[in-house]
């Protein structure tokens, strides 16, 4: 396993990083993305310091529903470059007993891959959406046949391939992009059907970072964002050549969507436990706001709140059906309920904005009107700010934090990160609705109708 | 065990019951009632025919999640009658359970009954709802003290009641009447403090019948409330002696609401598996329709039924998590967790009118202006009526009993009832959302926040 | 004008009028069908009453958003027929406006039989919706070619059609039908472009009648129902002849749309007004009802009919602003403008079930479960239903008859109906959606934002 | 009328302005705030541009619904600044007819003041919203009783005030501060009955300021926010003399309220129109993304752009019925309808996240993770990241800039303060429901409904 000392060393190895228009060279000391580097060092220590046997806690693969939801906390807590490596683990190992009737040849590089990533304790980033050009056309039809990644040069030892990948939380903090097909391919479109495991420093790999981490000069006023805010990376390959031990598909279309559906299961599960998690954090949030406004105590308050705790106990609902009723898969993994976990999923972003709605109707404007802590200190104004700030709470810095971690969490730039990816992870809420769909028995409840309506078949 | 027949004759035992301002005095040959008679009649021979070494399927108390899984199914196989049966006595366990310290000396009568009652197999409906009066006002401030049930004379071996209870699903179709607090009382109050079991054919008491049932010349357009229509009760306790081992709880007004929340408990459990096989069925019916519409591949079409899917899976995932996370209680019983139960109930009520929505915007307006069976067998338009009817599915008739059915479960007097007991089953959407409030883990969530903040206590 | 008597006469014209597979003879003297009958009379007598020097208020079309404003009015409370008929002829009206200049030839037909239905102070029902057979395909490729009413014959002097018109409010108790293609056509559907006039007696038309009128014995327990209830008619042509001076459209494929669009137009102001009117009326109920059950006072019920206000006022903003923006047209009509008027049919319409739940949510249980009228007059039971039922009003009859009316308009066969036509009539929400779409101006939106993205086309 | 630069100038008077901690001394030249000062200079020039005979187009009352109506787009025209100096004025216009004739003594004060403000074309900020401490505690219940502003000291000349105000948009852009009670006052709350006009330099003033500017090096990523950030003020006032001729209330406590309803109405009149105008952007901004994404003829993004095009049409009816509607108060102006106004207030405030959850939805992720525009300059990955974002516009920098609007709108700071004022100006949900019952016809409403249940008083 490797410490968090040997991580932050790691991450120089050459890898092309931009930053508004600027070559990053020092990833751990970068005035903005360093915060984000550091809290992935702190993880390696954290799963050091519980590691079982000498093996990190998120190794291996979960054989039943109860092993299964024990990874699930340990991977949430293992923070977010620990949830993308544990993510892309399980969408290989899934992804493996999908393909292994039809193309077997890829299973031992995969599996190989697998023991040799555990061994090196990396980290791997998922990389699955395309640029997608007009996305009213398939890949084949595109003014610029590079908006999805295709192979451009087939060499006796490896492929070339040509494309970017959008939206790839962490790309620049790992050390391996799983670059898989964003979606199904059709006979013509062999090229597109590529799966395959980069480095993030091979040559012709360039990351241009977004970030949602606060430039403020005091990052306290940021009590979330200001501690731990991952980059999203704009993976662009610019001919990056890939030896052919790291491809684990290649021109296979019917396969090609195989890996972008396991991911999906993963990302999504991820998706669910964290919305469950998080709608018990606003559920205590917005109480402890309306305690220090003095509010708790108001009927319509409370009923905001019992609609909060409502939403939050059915995401949760929906955790636990899904864990209860995991599968067993081909090499012995178990998988959670496609159903329940897409159910949930979706239950906990489209009602997402909701939540956010009650917390800000429960809070009030001082959400975004707060003084900073650096008010607070003031000679000349921070006793009285503190004054006017204490609500019911008597404590001026307590009831303000408050509202910082509101604006923070739901009302500033990592909030707004938070709103979009509720709703994008995962395909965005109309893929969401079609998956559900897919994994519904609809045959059984087409014959309760008809039993009902006396048509039987 | 009783059979059907020995069911049908035990109604003839003089009990007083009114319907349209006529008193009935046959009950399994009323025009109106009588569908009703005979369906809980046909559910003793189900269960006769389903015995488990001479014991009905209904007997015993669950004491694992397993068990408890297993009685939901059989319950809702059963009937409205073995249901609100199940209920009344799985409230009285509840309840035994929950008082046994506090009051003793009612247990051994509680027990003697429910073993009375499996042995005469019985059915018992629970009295719950009062008048009330002015809802504003406690029992004890009303203009007129009998609008909640009360204890109007104490005599040396039993007591007599006096007041009325709304809403009582079958109250004229069962032997007895669990009657019970409708809510906490206060010191002061304990007249009102009262839970007793009297025979319906008590004297003194007196049930107004209503119902949803049709009351049109050919009831085949009713493919459900044609066939089954349990009346409600409005039961009148005009002055009812009962004898002492049959009273449970007589003035000790802090128990009073114990009943009351144990049976919220067991009905909201039936509320839910009840809404989670209904859910089922109306997306059945949304795809039926849809198909035999033509419109089964129209996009908005989909997005509704996928909607409807997700609503219903989530509901089923309440279910789920309520039953694995069952609890065992003091006598070994097991209880359905009280937190997913409630969530999964309100949740169920609250987008039921949305579900009809989808339903009724897919289906269209022949839902309400589809001829009837009798037009479809009418010599001079029966030919016309079905080519006419016969959309995509190519057979008129079919497709006109879909509608029939949509019309009958949704937007006519059945559907007027199940959209009004949806929501006022377990006592209005305010009072569950109190409930799951009151069972959610807010110290927990208000721990999150805290930690969030950097504010920890 | 015609009086009420005359109207009930000219109901005996050889009709042939089906209701549940059996012909109805005498419209007047029927059991369930009579009360809209003699309703319509009433109407008429209303109108002679309000006559304006001889002329019925019914006649002459607005010229004025004041005119316009008036007449809503005055149709709103004539009637259903009324209604219809206004619609039908501010239908034709609008339509005739529209074609003059491709097909001038239907002018003079049209505007003549305007001039001839106020002469003879006839009812008019609009026919526009098809049977439609397998929606997914155009008229022109069904499996039964009569699945959209077309010309089967064109003869010298006129037309022979064939097909059948579904929801036809009041077609049996009107003197035409003004049967229009129910959409645009397409070169090779000629003979489904087909527009024109049919008396309700004409050999070969056959209609079926459906109806939420109550069936029980006695009516007083359906306040709204038990009075009025406008049947169904399932309108069948059975090959028909039509004189040519009677057809407004024959052929012209490309003007097929135009008569669907302007019934459109004038059935969403009808609909938006009576929702304005009705979502007052709800307001008044659930205020009504929450006061007698003693809860006016209770917050939560407060924040639902606060909730309920909204939503009627928003519903009548729109009105307004349809009737403050109303244009005029090329012979001078005033038209409300199309924007508004579908925004507000749609929100109404999207809205209506929640209505119907908060109201369902306020009132309670014995919304479906409140004793007859005859109970309350039953020598043995009456005294004390009337007692339980007083609730916080102090008169039990005051109260049941509240929740008799909740019953009656939402819980029962006519709120079935209206829940099914609100969202259905002027043709479901995704419809009216596609037809608010059509009438907005997105390209002054699409302005606004480039210039706030600051790329200005 | 002032210029720019004069304005600019007339700042530099001596105020207190506190930033992170900070005093200010140079607002025009400030980091972060100096932006949206010389916004306000330019708000200066486009109206002395647009004067009509020497006057400010802000001036005047409008003395009809057309008048009201053109001033409407005026001041949404002039910049934040300007609305709320005309808000204030206004605000002072309808509370001196409401109170004139209980406490006739302010009117002159107040007449004088309103002349003065335009003379002297200053900006004016309005002071409502109190510290308030314990919430659930009146003003003369606190602990501190300085949690209301209120007078602590009375003299000859003038009174003492000492509290403070919170959420005071561009309270330091200002060169005075009209200060209001926030709610009604009772009878031993005289202190608190206070209204004055307090110059933002006066001597005890002190501003805490907070702004949703950006912070970011370049701020071209922010095509909004970056223009434009008006700071919000914590306004404390620590003992600030106000001389007598600017007292507009002082002790009447039941008086106290008229301010607080009079700016509400022109508060929510101003959300209102900019609510109309805003959701219209919205609207415009899903459609060029969705068309840049190729996707805008996709049947589920059509659907969620017509659900945006009828929310923005629905605010705007509320619009025009509250000025169609517009009614003439006492000194002759006209006031925009109460009901309405309040209705669509809230109706634009309730579905604003949905706006933004369809806008996330049909956009996409790129709204948080589009390259900055730095990026696309950049010599190395400038264009391969045009090149990848260029979707179906086939320009990379059109379509990044986009995803920076929506970004800036909605995903980041100025889209939380969007959001929590979208909620909270006005008074928060809770409080707009309230004031919309007030003022709807609530008798009218209760006499429909006794009509139609046959229970007329």
């Amino acid at each position: 396993m490797l410490t968090g000392a040997e991580y932050l060393e790691s991450l120089d190895d050459g890898r092309i990083t931009i930053f508004e228009g600027q070559r990053v060279t020092d990833l751990p000391g970068h005035t903005v993305l360093g915060a984000a580097v550091h809290r992935v060092a702190a993880g390696y220590e954290w799963l050091a310091a519980n590691a079982v046997d000498g093996q990190s806690p998120l190794a291996g693969v979960p054989t039943s529903p109860e092993e299964l939801r024990a990874k699930v906390d340990v991977v949430h807590h293992a923070g977010m470059m620990a949830h993308v490596t544990y993510t892309s683990i399980m969408t290989l190992a899934t992804a493996a007993g999908r393909i292994k009737d039809a193309a077997p040849g890829y299973i031992e590089p995969i599996q190989a891959f697998i023991e040799d990533a555990h061994r090196r304790d990396i980290r791997i980033t998922q990389c699955i959406t395309d640029a997608k050009g007009d996305r009213s056309r398939p890949p084949g039809k595109q003014d610029d046949p590079d908006q999805y990644v295709r192979v451009v040069d087939r060499q006796a030892d490896g492929v070339v391939i040509r494309g970017a990948k959008l939206h790839i939380t962490g790309a620049s903090l790992g050390h391996e992009l799983l670059t898989i097909p964003t979606k199904a391919m059709k006979a013509g479109e062999e090229d597109y059907a590529i799966a395959c495991m980069v480095p993030v420093n091979a040559p012709g790999v360039k990351i241009i970072n977004t970030t949602y981490a606060p430039r403020h000069a005091d990052t306290r006023d940021f009590p979330v964002s200001g501690k731990d805010a991952a980059p999203e990376g704009f993976v662009i390959f610019d001919d990056v050549f890939v030896p052919r031990d790291r491809v684990f598909l290649d021109g296979e279309v019917s396969l090609a969507a195989m890996f972008a559906h396991s991911l999906g299961l993963w990302e999504r599960l991820g998706g669910l436990s964290g919305m469950a998690d998080q709608a018990d954090m606003l559920v205590g949030l917005a109480q402890l706001v309306a305690e220090s406004n003095g509010l708790a105590g108001e009927a319509h308050i409370k009923e905001k709140i019992s609609e909060m705790i409502i939403h939050a106990t059915v995401v949760r609902a929906c955790l636990e059906a899904c864990l209860t009723h995991a599968q067993i898969g081909p090499f012995g993994a178990a998988f959670p309920d496609e159903l329940y976990t897409n159910a949930g999923k979706y239950t906990g972003a489209a009602n997402y904005s909701l939540m956010v709605r009650h917390l800000h109707d429960i809070a009030g404007g001082a959400i975004v009107t707060a003084p900073s802590i650096s008010d607070l200190e003031s000679a000349e104004v921070g006793g009285l700010a503190r004054k006017y700030m204490s609500g019911a709470s008597g404590d001026g810095e307590y009831r303000t934090r408050l509202f910082h971690l509101i604006r923070d969490l739901t009302a500033d730039a990592y909030g707004g990160w938070q709103a979009v990816t509720a709703i994008q992870a995962g395909g965005g809420l109309y893929a969401q609705r079609i998956v559900t769909r897919k994994h519904y028995d609809l045959d059984r409840a087409r014959a309760l109708a008809r039993h009902a309506a006396g048509v039987e078949a």
